[in-house]
């Protein structure tokens, strides 16, 4: 069986055309946002959604519920989805849900998303007071299931924390270092580090505002700082998590940033100039776009086998330990 | 019109008796707890069960809106009725639904209910980052439409951070000073002055697990702390917010402090042997006690205009100040 391509994380204007670049791209699996700021019942009116699609295109998708779907993917010439959430708003005060949305099919669920949630607290936040009573306990809960907590959007303090609580290793699915370009997303070397000693895995981000010289970021940039990433935490721990928001209209990214939590209008990693989605870097605009990452990462100095890894071996690993129940 | 009797925090089993037992006890508005763990619809059948008790019994009780209702109250013989929540649940994490439960009456709303919410920290949890930035939005909009922020289960920062960012005072509705009685749930030196000179209301708590001796505090030793409050912050920042739980099973305290949010059981100011609702003091059973109350105010040293604040009359200016819309 070849390595598996996988991306974990994107969040596109759904269509047959991106179902097919998928394909085009050699994708055996794509881990996708199901909710940004929605409730139970929203969430599961976007489960009903990509229903649908699994109906209409059963010849070019399907949806993921075990590491082992992968390889039926690769098999049959498919692409396996995975469902995520990037905040906890779909299991709203109820840690009950937590079970229930693993029996729906999500695996991934961020703890928060920018702001202080129930559980934990966002990067936006100006201070973080760590896991919370209930996140502790919700932690406890996706271990318990097999759902992976993802701190991409959270704060230092809670992200460390909760790769001390969980029993299980953590994900930052779609982030890139602070060293490489600081921006209020990207992560600090103690928190890669901690990250990669506790077994995690961390997907890089193709999304403009996470990379240096945004757009105009050069594709060999962005697989130098992936080596120089593989040298603090190692290649095993990393993979992509692109945050492709292709076909997106810019209404969906201000609806991102303002949910329904403010009446003002707030800009996040945007601007009041620049209020909407960035221009993708030209060497990534869409899924057909990943062999030329694979490329690069050879130049960059990555064996076969450690490209491989990061273009989804190692998150075909990672979904394997993490899908299902603890100790199972 | 004499000086009204206000009880600002119930949250009984209701009942037919309960209300005629407001009347014996010559309580001219009640503010009563509508949610603890409710979201928006859970909390909106809570008001249809009140529209329905508020129907069967027009000659004893009716929903109280603005603070001219007490006058109502007075002269009709009645008990006005006024809504408030425990924790921000029913709003959920739409900040429209401020303006959307000011129309149905909702009059005080906590920002937290032990835990952290997603507009602050509660008394529980080991640290307290402040109020955060969905909590300043809502701050504002409650502010904006006439909602008293009540900070009775909130940390002491997220307290303190309430005061400075609101425009218009806060309640701490039921609680005692801490040098009295240093439970979790009582407040400090600190937190009493602020609220005094930020022209903020303290109701005073009969709640047992607040109460210095539980359920063997003697009624002058609870009129005395009064006393030592007055001295510190002045008389007229005081009221009763009693927290009469009246003819409620043990079920509902282990729900309050459990609700959805843990799959272990959390004791709060219980103990697993001790789980259950405490007993009451004798002095205070039902509504039928308040005229001791007011007595025990006497032998204190309170003059009868200001014993006539602490029993109702600081609350009824602070609603004048407080439900409507600001500047309005």
């Amino acid at each position: 069986m070849q390595t598996p391509r996988i991306d974990n994380l994107q969040y596109a204007n759904w269509s047959e055309k991106i179902f097919r670049q998928m394909r085009d791209g050699g994708l055996d699996a794509v881990h996708v946002t199901i909710a940004y700021h929605e409730n139970f019942r929203e969430t599961v009116l976007n489960v009903e959604a990509w229903n649908r699609w699994f109906q209409r295109f059963p010849d070019l998708i399907f949806q993921g519920r075990q590491a082992s779907d992968i390889a039926l993917a690769q098999a049959s010439g498919r692409t396996a989805i995975f469902f995520g959430f990037q905040n906890p708003s779909p299991i709203e005060d109820d840690i009950g849900l937590v079970e229930v949305w693993h029996a729906l099919g999500a695996r991934f669920m961020q703890l928060t998303y920018n702001n202080q949630s129930l559980l934990a607290t966002g990067c936006y936040e100006a201070d973080d007071s760590g896991i919370t009573r209930m996140g502790r306990e919700v932690i406890a809960e996706m271990n318990r299931v097999g759902m992976v907590i993802d701190m991409s959007h959270s704060a230092e303090r809670s992200t460390l924390e909760a790769m001390e609580v969980s029993a299980r290793p953590i994900a930052i699915t779609h982030a890139n270092p602070a060293f490489w370009h600081p921006a209020l997303r990207n992560k600090s070397d103690h928190v890669l580090r901690a990250l990669g000693q506790s077994g995690g895995m961390l997907g890089f981000s193709m999304y403009p505002h996470h990379l240096k010289n945004g757009p105009d970021c050069t594709i060999d940039d962005f697989a130098e700082m992936i080596a120089r990433t593989a040298e603090m935490i190692g290649a095993e721990h990393l993979g992509i998590g692109s945050d492709l928001c292709q076909d997106q209209p810019d209404s969906v990214v201000e609806w991102m940033r303002n949910g329904r939590w403010t009446r003002t209008r707030d800009y996040g990693e945007g601007s009041a100039n620049a209020a909407g989605f960035p221009d993708q870097p030209g060497w990534f605009r869409d899924n057909r776009d990943f062999g030329g990452l694979a490329a690069a990462l050879a130049r960059a100095g990555f064996s076969d086998a450690e490209t491989g890894g990061i273009m989804g071996g190692n998150w075909a690993r990672f979904y394997a330990q993490s899908f299902g129940p603890m100790g199972g």
